[in-house]
């Protein structure tokens, strides 16, 4: 395929592209990546690129010849590592301690969506999109793609709300996993199911070497990786020395359940459980894993779903309606059940419900499975992606509107376009805040000098100069609508009565609407984090416009979810 | 191609798990992992496994039908991130800084060995392997492939005798970046002279594309890259989030020139290039790709050489003896040359010669070009892969011998299978001291007592506990032949007269040969640096064996290298 090369890597160009720069929107908006890296392979396949040009839409992305085997390997590899990294955050500890709220929720949020997803897949195949009408595999599938939660989603919307870490989040987390864990074994004995899958192998005799496979990874398997690691840690290169062994573990336990009939991505899966779960693998291995895989593998396969199918012509408005309905009745009424059954308070087991309703990327890859072994058409498949981006979505806003949460507000979220002044040319601190105020001002449209003495008597009252350098003026301002900020950098260092006696070179200010006072503390303290060593603030003193500026603070991560 | 993915992710895991294996051996040996990485591939292919069980080999790895496609296409991906990797790593504003001597240097060790290759090329092309003894083409490759270093082996060697930084160390990374640069630029043209490389653009149009397009990018390109990354990094994830874009740029670039009839790897060599020379990069997301596509795609690509070419059908001693003789000769010979002219030390220009001289990956990737595009034979294949890897072993031990440095010895070096005791039993510091040295001098067959007394000896002139909770007891011993270590480690705390009076934990104990006082002082300076901090010494108390203590004491790096 020597003469292809060009156009297999202008089209992965293309595609990765395409897909991390809508992936990017799409996280700007609060919402997942995967949505946008779909939307990406919509664009550039025949849904959209296919229509209007469909000669360029296949010559860049072929189906079939050299070309397409080989896109084909290179995607079936991209999310069987995807896998190993899903796996990697399954946590099976901390699914046990959280006990019995884990493994009520859990088990409640997967065997009603699964009998009632069931009970529909085997009244209404046909509807239902189901490829072959008499088989007993099509309810299976529907049930287990219903009943299954996406436990990256999750964590990232328990993330963004910064409930990762309390007790509800961690219940979550964990009943996800549980869910995540059974849903997949039974999933692949589903396939296995599936005759044709593996020729030469029956299907009790799938279905035993699979439960065997996952019990004996889960076990032996994973004491073994918890005395092998060490190990390969000591006498191999620092710091990636681990990870060429990671992937091959993971690809040889993929192989071995292809080998049993079941697909790659399970034995990816388990194995990125038993390792994940070793406390000998290092933080630096783990997150070069998870790097390379979510920000290049993961965005070149949900990119190329949307390569596969034409979702506009295989859009069928009630098939998606009911799925839709279906995967949302089935897991509120299980955790519902469940959560209810291990004595949560009621407005948790709803905001536990709309967690574990996120599907995301796990029914993706369940309904091109599906796909791939013919349980399912076209149509359903685009129902099931489109019930997964939309439970995903609903996912971060209804826990909100449950719990009466709000998604924290950082501060580089609020500083204005025009705001970052560098250098400031007053001579003094009150000098300073002056055209700081004039600036803000008249970028969001407030008269400046009752701007700045709103800010300088708060100031007089006590300074807001807050050591090493910093200082963040604040004022309320009523009738304002949003929050606004923004930066002065100087050359020169203003007396501003700081604790340690630093001269004041970076300087935030913040306006916020009056009344709103959670959100400004929650400023205020975001920005004095965020600068809470000389090296932050220098290396913001450094930065020469906005843009570097962005770039700095974004580099240093976000203070509140370390 | 469905039913392959069992054997194609089988393949994948062993080769990976087979080049890391023996690649980390290599370095044990202090030897470039790519040895041990190419060493795996000839076991697992036609060479040896395929001489004893050759339907194994090639059900494993297949070099036609769909599999062979998939994996050909995967190891093109792989060889191309290798070198978007390897662009990363030049420096083109070190190289200019360097001025005359890496200019000197740079150009004498390409253009003499071009000329004398050359010339041998074009008298003797039958007996060097030529694929067609008429084409023009054949001594234009030789030349080159004569005249490329490898930078990142000369990187590592140097990195290795702590010379990386130093003058000299700077010259020969500059010179080694020139001659890439330039080498690799010449290697795309005559590819491009290849007539059937890109049917329907003519060769003096591919030139022209060739070096208009690494002018383009190396310029508009560099400063477009550089504008653009601050903005990527003002909105796109962190860490991660830069990662998909270069790589999709990389990948993009690849395609152009393989468009323009050239191989994919310039493009992702040149964009490596312009995208490692922007300050915006940061280190974090260079590490992540440096380190993945290291540790997985560039095992993967070496042990896939291996898999091509049977290396023992093809060995021809004397075609292996000449290829040598004259890439030794012509490297040495133009940097000598080179270095004379730019007034280096007479010493210092053999060590830029045998730096210089290594040539590792780069010419066995020319090489492996070369035989794609049908310019050389097999046996010539071989012997280049031979000699890339004889000049790099031979690149460290003949710098040391000429400069007459040593290669530094690590503390973790030295210390003995049996020397580690946790919990020490007694209950004063000169206990412990006695029992440390009573478990090392029986391991290393000393009489106990003795060696007791010469360490509590030097102890009583100066507490060695240098505080933190650490002392390093040591002492030189005549007729020791190589330094031996133990470490011991403490659940109470001892009194040995600390600077910060913090009770010693962990005690690391040094027995060194009489006479050897340089060495004894390396060590006992990396022992302080290693656990220079609370965290660091509070990490080793928590080891609970020696693999542990080992494992733990790798990821802190090393501090000499910091």
């Amino acid at each position: 395929m020597h003469e292809g090369y060009a156009v297999f890597f202008l089209g992965l160009g293309l595609l990765l592209g395409a897909a991390r720069f809508l992936g990017e929107l799409a996280r700007r908006f609060h919402q997942p990546a995967v949505l946008g890296e779909i939307a990406a392979g919509i664009l550039l396949g025949p849904t959209v690129l296919g229509a209007f040009a469909p000669g360029l839409s296949a010559f860049l992305f072929p189906a079939e010849g050299s070309l397409g085997v080989a896109m084909d390997a290179l995607m079936t590899l991209s999310i069987t590592l995807f896998l190993l990294v899903a796996g990697m955050e399954v946590d099976l500890s901390l699914a046990w301690r959280q006990g019995r709220s884990a493994v009520a929720v859990g088990l409640g949020g997967l065997i009603v969506p699964f009998g009632i997803a069931y009970l529909a897949g085997w009244l209404w195949p046909v509807f239902l999109g189901a490829h072959e009408v008499s088989g007993r595999v099509f309810p299976l599938f529907f049930a287990t793609a219903m009943s299954i939660s996406a436990l990256p989603v999750i964590a990232k919307i328990l993330i963004d709300l910064k409930m990762y870490r309390t007790d509800l989040g961690m219940i979550i987390t964990a009943a996800a996993m549980l869910n995540d864990l059974v849903g997949w074994i039974v999933f692949a004995v589903i396939i296995g199911m599936v005759a044709d899958a593996a020729p030469g192998v029956s299907v009790a005799m799938t279905i035993f070497l699979t439960v065997g496979f996952a019990a004996t990874l889960l076990t032996a398997g994973r004491l073994a990786i918890d005395r092998v690691l060490p190990f390969i840690q000591a006498h191999a290169s620092w710091p990636g020395g681990v990870i060429g062994f990671a992937l091959a573990g993971a690809l040889v336990c993929a192989a071995l359940t292809e080998a049993i009939g079941i697909h790659a991505v399970f034995g990816a899966f388990l194995f990125g459980v038993a390792l994940g779960d070793s406390v000998h693998l290092k933080e630096r291995t783990r997150s070069t894993i998870d790097q390379f895989v979510s920000f290049v593998f993961a965005p070149l396969f949900f990119a190329s779903i949307g390569l596969r199918v034409d979702f506009a012509r295989h859009f069928d408005p009630a098939l998606t309606a009911a799925v839709l309905a279906i995967a949302v009745a089935g897991k509120l009424i299980g955790c519902r059940i469940g959560g209810g059954w291990s004595g949560l308070p009621r407005r948790e087991i709803w905001a536990v419900g709309f967690a574990m309703n996120a599907r995301g990327a796990m029914e993706i890859i369940l309904g091109l499975l599906a796909l791939r072994y013919r349980v399912i058409e076209e149509r359903m498949f685009v129902a099931l992606v489109v019930m997964a981006l939309v439970t995903s979505m609903a996912g971060g806003v209804m826990i909100e509107r449950v719990l009466k949460r709000r998604r924290p507000v950082r501060f580089v979220d609020v500083l204005h376009a025009k705001g970052f002044v560098s250098p400031l040319r007053a001579t003094d601190f009150s000098g300073t805040v002056e055209e700081l105020s004039r600036v803000l001002s008249q970028a969001a449209g407030l008269p400046p000098g009752d701007v700045f003495r709103a800010v300088w008597e708060r100031e007089r009252t006590m300074s807001t100069a807050v050591g090493l350098g910093l200082a963040i003026p604040h004022a309320r301002w009523p009738g304002l609508k949003n929050t606004v900020a923004a930066v002065g950098i100087s050359d020169r260092g203003y007396d501003a009565d700081a604790p340690d006696g630093v001269p004041v070179r970076l300087i935030l200010l913040v306006l916020s609407p009056a009344g709103d006072d959670d959100q400004q503390l929650d400023l205020l303290v975001d920005i004095a984090k965020t600068f809470s060593t000389r090296e932050r603030v220098q290396g913001a003193l450094a930065c020469r416009h906005l843009i570097e500026f962005r770039a700095f603070v974004n580099s240093l991560g976000d203070p509140a979810k370390d």
